[in-house]
């Protein structure tokens, strides 16, 4: 969406010109068109129960009718896409796992045992797994998508996490393997999962620049530091962010300097996904800033996005706020994978059955409010 | 569980002796056995995941371990047992629909138009309907019990709303319902819904009787009075409950003087479920307040209950916190049906899911915390 005289679009701040992957998705994002709103409003208010009465599951179905364009929306493609990578700034002492556990745990995702397989079998989304850059030779596997960039990035305590190119090569292959999918298949909803040993730091460095909160309200404890590792953590993102000074305007300059492949992936993932016109449904707090970085980059996707839940690190609800989105259930969760997401797709999917299904009062000879 | 020598276990109060169906049931409950509940925890903490990062799914997992004494728990069948009557108070225009909706209603649950079907459909819950008291002859259809007790209760703003024997009648009705579907094919949970017109007004008289808070603090808008309408049932409640001053220690009391006979059916089906170490989700203000009525005659039934979902109906939530239940699911909800409950069976299957299938640190060959 940025003009070819747009300031930010040179290629010093490492945007592509012309016929590139990322132009091509970017051009064909259009805003959620909102012609057929009052039609799909006044078809769920017709229905046999008292006006309003099914809450948010009314909105939710309401927003799904909209992103179709089809008042009986329907997800018969229900994808999970889980991106995996590595980070340098792992070696800071960030996270209370050793930087190994990201290669066993996209081994656990391709044998089937992790908890977002088992709540996408349960739920009927199809899984694949893109390594954005894993420390680690991954071997092939028909789940797993390699579009590794480097086997993690460099450490941005010191220098930025990814170069220009690479920043620029990860959004598109998260783009290109959402299309490819989408290609074999028609996608109706898309989840957006990860994996990465130090990605809360990098997530919560990028939320901290985009939403200005600052690095303490936006540091939780990842995967379960104790106080003194959380003081340490919040005191690497505040380093950091002085060091890089990114501009927080520019989605690209964010994860260039404080980002991370596998989220680079994910916002490029929610970029296609919306330029085809699917359902993206965010995890939490790093798929989160994933889509608020495709948000910056291109707030035209904003109808097309859906919270599946509310994580327990606080800095994803900022973000929330920023996107003006709400999270569909509040579990308590802090785990990623996409587990959120994949637990609130099946309430998206009830609301799609609800504005299909559900009779009217008509339909049903049921008489109306006195 | 009263005995023998109990006061309250006269003829007079209406509680039934000896080897009614009323007192086996009763008798045949036991609190969840937390003889599991160390080796719950372990499978949960062991599986490849940060400590209690699944949050409330883990909670409702080792929940239902716990309730089926089997540390991979299932939901092989699920049954949404939906109870409809009318209510003598409607007269008094408390509600902002016109009594003959709640058999109306009945024909679209039978018809599959209604919401409740269409949210079993999509969780493959089974489903039934039980007449317990609709002012109208329904003819029979497979998915229908006839169980009626009376064509409505009587007027409780002048009269008692039923008699001790038809209140006993009605609890042993929701039992033996349960009972029968039971014998026919084990059901692991159910789900339990209500059609009524009037009945708000029964289920926060009994809540504010039980729990004490005003009926002030006990009324909303139902399916959606006006503020004019919504003092009208405030005083009603507020006059019933002085008129009639039932024990608040004693559920068929409560039920009699101002009860609905689908209420103390939804009783009688949670009592006979915990009697068969089924769990059972109460959906909302009505269904909850039935649960609550069930608690005080059996406070063992306790670890079998769910809260499905939090209601815009505020008296909701003196009942949970007086059972000390914490709703799956906040979408806004008012509607009633089972709705909710069949929302937060996916989530109870989930959290099933997650203890049966999901790989520990073991299996998976992943590093745990440093």
């Amino acid at each position: 969406m940025h003009r070819a005289d747009d300031p930010r679009a040179t290629k010093e701040n490492g945007i592509p010109h012309g016929d590139s992957v990322y132009q091509s998705v970017i051009s064909g994002i259009r805003p959620v068109e909102s012609k057929l709103a009052a039609a799909a409003q006044r078809k769920i208010d017709n229905k046999t129960k008292p006006l309003g009465s099914l809450g948010r599951l009314e909105a939710l179905g309401v927003q799904m009718s909209l992103i179709q364009q089809d008042l009986a929306p329907e997800l018969n493609r229900k994808s999970m896409l889980v991106f995996a990578a590595d980070h340098g700034i792992a070696s800071e002492g960030v996270s209370a796992y050793p930087p190994e556990v990201t290669a066993q745990m996209v081994a656990n995702f391709l044998g089937g045992g992790a908890a977002i397989n088992v709540l996408c079998r349960h739920n009927n989304i199809d899984f694949g797994v893109v390594d954005m850059g894993v420390k680690a030779d991954l071997g092939s596997h028909p789940l797993l998508y390699d579009r590794k960039v480097r086997k993690g990035t460099r450490n941005f305590a010191i220098e930025t996490a990814m170069t220009d190119e690479e920043t620029v090569e990860a959004i598109e292959s998260g783009m290109s393997v959402f299309l490819s999918e989408d290609e074999k298949q028609r996608i109706d909803i898309v989840g957006l999962g990860e994996m990465g040993i130090g990605n809360t730091t990098s997530a919560s460095a990028i939320i901290s620049c985009i939403t200005g909160i600052s690095a303490a309200d936006a540091t939780g404890r990842g995967t379960g530091i104790d106080n003194e590792g959380l003081s340490h953590k919040v005191e690497t993102i505040k380093s950091a962010l002085a060091l890089h000074n990114p501009n927080a305007e520019n989605g690209l300059a964010v994860l260039r300097t404080v980002g991370g492949y596998e989220i680079a992936g994910m916002a490029g993932a929610a970029l296609a996904a919306a330029s085809k016109q699917t359902a993206v449904v965010l995890d939490g707090l790093i798929s989160t800033a994933a889509g608020l970085v495709a948000y910056l980059i291109c707030p035209a996707i904003q109808g097309y996005l859906f919270s599946g839940h509310r994580s327990v690190e606080r800095a994803q609800n900022a973000a929330l706020e920023h996107m003006g989105l709400e999270p569909i259930i509040d579990f308590s969760m802090r785990l990623g994978e996409g587990t959120g997401a994949a637990l609130s797709i099946n309430m998206i999917e009830a609301a799609c059955r609800i504005m299909g299904e559900m009779a009217s009062f008509e339909d049903a000879g049921v008489s109306g409010k006195e």
